[in-house]
């Protein structure tokens, strides 16, 4: 399988650690976001969404990385990523799209251009637009995983689950932009359990081999 | 069981289509978002995330109204709004993600409030932001239907799937904003057939309650 990735898109991160966790090995191919390689022709052929990632399975291509590793769970279910019962299974995905759909695209390049070319916003506008929504996003995700007793070594219980393939990228982005974590006790004691598996370390975008030749 | 709706929320329009599809009453809660009664301490007491919608169902609350519509899917299953192939359903999920993910966190009320207060945009511009990402998540929403010889009747095939679920609403939104939709043939073929179904037309905010109310 061929997974279309970018080391800093850490939607592509979440695939890369679900991957990982199932130990399903993929043949990465690089597309450079910052300099604009998903809007080429040849990923739109792939992709038509034209977003990362994408991931070429079972001869076909995947996007969104929800849906990704939805179908990774459906078709190689082995560990598995989402709990059995479906108020468990809801809670995962509960806590997986608050990052997703609440935090992230906010935060996401094409937002921070617009704010830049458009907004005229300067580097401290900038960052000052992302730390908010950081701030805002992760207590509502401490508040979330702290009241429940679902919450374990991880943050559905004790093994990894999808949820956990969310929260990490979106603690990396947290402190690439120097937020302050104090307040999220929960989730900076789940991201440390997470970051000991090598699953998520070896995910990481500093260990990416696009990484190393930018 | 409970909605904690609002008529003009896009998340929980996309859920009421859901539960009348599924042909399942419920008992709606009007939460005024733009007079921030989300923010209330009660309601914090059933929905830790403080936002809607919230269904409380066989006795939990569930939030994200995604991980609600796969909910009521997986001990609901009749109708179906997902299709039965792994493939399929990773195509439906990728188009509902495209919505959820790539477009209305954008454009949400939280997103607009900041433009107004923090960075002293006036309504022209707004309206400018919201329209440019009206504009780029339709033109990839219409890229993707466009190519598929999955697209049928509806998003996916000849039934109502959870993609026309987020599909209907975005559209909504787009036209009250006077969104240019002449570009996006398929995603306007797809809505007015939708429309055409009692569901859909029952759950718009103009026919709830709370927006007669207000």
């Amino acid at each position: 399988m061929r997974l279309y990735t970018y080391f800093r898109s850490s939607a592509a991160f979440r695939v890369r650690i679900a991957l990982n966790l199932k130990g399903l090995a993929y043949e990465p191919h690089f597309v450079h976001l910052a300099k604009g390689e998903h809007r080429r022709p040849e990923y739109a052929g792939i992709a038509p969404q034209g977003l990362l990632p994408t991931l070429v399975i079972d001869e076909q291509p995947i996007s969104q990385s929800l849906a990704i590793i939805e179908y990774l769970e459906e078709t190689r279910p082995n560990p598995p990523l989402l709990p059995k019962d479906p108020l468990g299974r809801a809670r995962v995905r509960s806590l997986s799209l608050l990052v997703a759909c609440e935090i992230h695209p906010l935060n996401n390049l094409r937002a921070l251009t617009y704010l830049r070319q458009q907004l005229g916003q300067d580097e401290d506008g900038v960052k000052t637009w992302y730390r908010h929504w950081i701030a805002d996003g992760l207590a509502k995700l401490e508040a979330d995983l702290a009241r429940s007793p679902d919450t374990g070594k991880f943050s559905h219980g004790d093994a990894p689950s999808m949820a956990d393939c969310c929260l990490v990228p979106q603690v990396f982005n947290a402190k690439r932009y120097d937020s302050d974590l104090g307040p999220y006790p929960t989730v900076m004691r789940l991201f440390g359990e997470c970051m000991r598996l090598q699953a998520f370390d070896r995910a990481q975008p500093s260990k990416q081999p696009d990484a190393m030749a930018s």
